[in-house]
């Protein structure tokens, strides 16, 4: 007997920034941060639970390969899982109802994307994780609830438990139990808002998020102050530019705070750097596009590497991407769409042309076979 | 008639950054700087400024070419000397003293390195033009007072005004009569003192450094953090760690504030770059160096461009230079020094091996003929 539940789960970018952790076990963050929920169809986590009093122990394979579950947080996040599942069990008047909570879990997921487009997917992969098992599960724990436990397994996943436009409340509480995700407004609130993505190709192996936000909190000294007073601020302005749909300061204030994430990333020392001169060609694009428009009509974010991140309201599009189309119109990912083209640059390997999305989401397709195995291996 | 004196002044290079002014007319800054003064040997500008009564106009000539003292910083230097001069023809007891202030100047300049190098050597050009008018009108002037004439024309320029190692204080008062520089310690403290500029090649135009200022202060929220907080803590720290030829101190914090002045670059709004990939690559170089040195051996610091200039002491110079020579040793500049190399680097178009060096001094080489006019044009 295997029970099994699939869901997908989105990826989300920060607008603004999630950097610096008040607690790493437990994954609670420096200050509260806001995303957008990127849309499924072009990107997303497709994961299957399992379980079966005939698994012998968890298992998860990860795009075709298998992978530990034994680190510290998945650890953590499973537990989680299984207390709410028993407690469930223990309080249900029915008998028969599976003790899913002893039995082992046979985990698959799978991307949609290239891992190589070094894009971060943690933030996908455990929404769709802690997602799948819940509904596996059957636990009727509401988003924000499993966005605390989708936290401890990597901080901005808890925002991919919702579609939309996304906050994350930092919380202020030891035990981390107020510092969840909350939804701003649902993707039909704006669901013009686009994005594109222009994958940057990069030799160097970039400083990992956990350590390289430990060295920015032990040794920026502005950083302090941009939590202290920086962030709180643009928290309250952003959310009323998303509920005003207002894209000229919200766009303004999300290049602002990429732009000071990185520079708290300068300032620490030895120095992070994410941003490359590639990155810094498609900033220069962005603000000549505005400039030339008189208004803003995109808005670059980068988050621990070069990739940048392109928002623009759809009643913009010829604008914004016949613009990034003039310099990388010969790379893949437009999707058919055409515009003029002035010279090659090269630096960008692909575009990912997306918008704005909905949170998880049931799946019929699953990933499973009748022995509890991946279906792509034999 | 012409009366003539040839000064030569040095390039300084700033350890605790200068950045922002609160007074663009008069260039006060927003924060007190500290830099070393860089030997005359391998970077200086020679300047001779001549006066007599049969000229009819000032007039300047710049690396041999005819240009403009007619603007408003240089024409306000011009007012402070020519005054200073008139006070001292006023009070004078000799009859026969003649009326240089009166009189309309001939100055010729040169430096001796390419400008093509991407020096900003406005620094060294004002402090050698205060200089040359200051010996030419015999003004008893100490340096310090000298040095505010200097900062109106270029702001760092006030710190060429001495050898060794230079404070420039802020000053409080509107007027910028408390803006000035003081030495330090002279360069006989810690001659061994030396800097490997690395000219960095980059296409690209730089954001001129008055307007990057004056964008800087209006827009970086974490700006005025580091004026008030920061760089006050940092010019006290730093100052001892001349005054106990403390490498060690001295250059990590040269670096960190290297690091935060490219920060609130970053955080400005549209965001300022000065550093690009080559630049990146150097500091990864250094922290290597150092950290495979077990102790701080070189620091980089990085003005508003790409290029690097890397100090250290000469006791650790084959350690130093042989990191650098590994990747850039096929560039011109290394003066016969040889070490291994492992790859060529691209990037960097030459190598300037300098030291620590003098204030201005007098000079005996006349850039002027008898007619008043440059030596080499006919």
């Amino acid at each position: 007997m295997i029970y099994q539940a699939s869901v997908t789960a989105p990826v989300n970018i920060a607008t603004l920034k999630y950097w610096g952790k008040r607690d790493k076990n437990l994954n609670l963050p420096t200050n509260s941060s806001i995303s957008v929920t990127l849309s499924q169809n072009d990107l997303r986590t497709l994961t299957t639970a399992s379980a079966s009093p005939d698994f012998t122990n968890d298992q998860l394979w990860l795009n075709g390969k298998l992978e530990s579950l034994d680190t510290p947080r998945t650890q953590a996040c499973l537990a989680d899982l299984r207390q709410l599942r028993k407690q469930l069990e223990d309080e249900s008047k029915d008998k028969d109802l599976p003790k899913l909570s002893q039995y082992k879990l046979h985990i698959v997921s799978e991307n949609n994307f290239p891992t190589a487009a070094g894009l971060a997917s943690s933030a996908a992969g455990f929404a769709a994780l802690i997602s799948a098992i819940a509904k596996l599960f059957a636990l009727p724990t509401s988003s924000s609830e499993l966005s605390k436990i989708a936290r401890k397994g990597s901080g901005s996943a808890c925002r991919s438990l919702f579609g939309g436009f996304v906050a994350w409340e930092m919380g202020q509480l030891a035990n981390g139990d107020d510092s969840q995700a909350v939804e701003i407004a649902p993707l039909s609130h704006w669901p013009s808002l686009k994005a594109a993505i222009m994958v940057v190709s990069d030799d160097k192996k970039d400083t990992p998020s956990t350590s390289g936000m430990q060295l920015t909190v032990a040794t920026s000294d502005l950083f302090q102050y941009r939590i202290d007073h920086v962030v709180p601020q643009r928290f309250e302005v952003m959310k009323q530019a998303i509920l005003n749909k207002d894209f000229n300061e919200f766009g303004k204030l999300t290049m602002q705070d990429s732009n000071q994430f990185h520079a708290v990333c300068l300032d620490s020392y030895p120095p992070i750097f994410y941003l490359n001169d590639t990155s810094k060609r498609i900033i220069k694009l962005v603000e000549k596009l505005n400039s030339d428009a008189g208004e803003i009509v995109a808005a670059y974010t980068f988050d621990a590497g070069p990739n940048a991140v392109v928002y623009y309201d759809e009643a913009n599009e010829t604008k914004v991407l016949s613009a990034l189309y003039k310099f990388y119109g010969h790379v893949d990912g437009w999707n058919g769409k055409s515009y003029e083209q002035e010279a090659q640059w090269s630096g960008v390997s692909r575009v990912i042309l997306t918008g704005i999305g909905e949170g998880p989401q049931v799946s019929s397709e699953s990933l499973i076979n009748e022995q509890g195995l991946p279906k792509s291996t034999k």
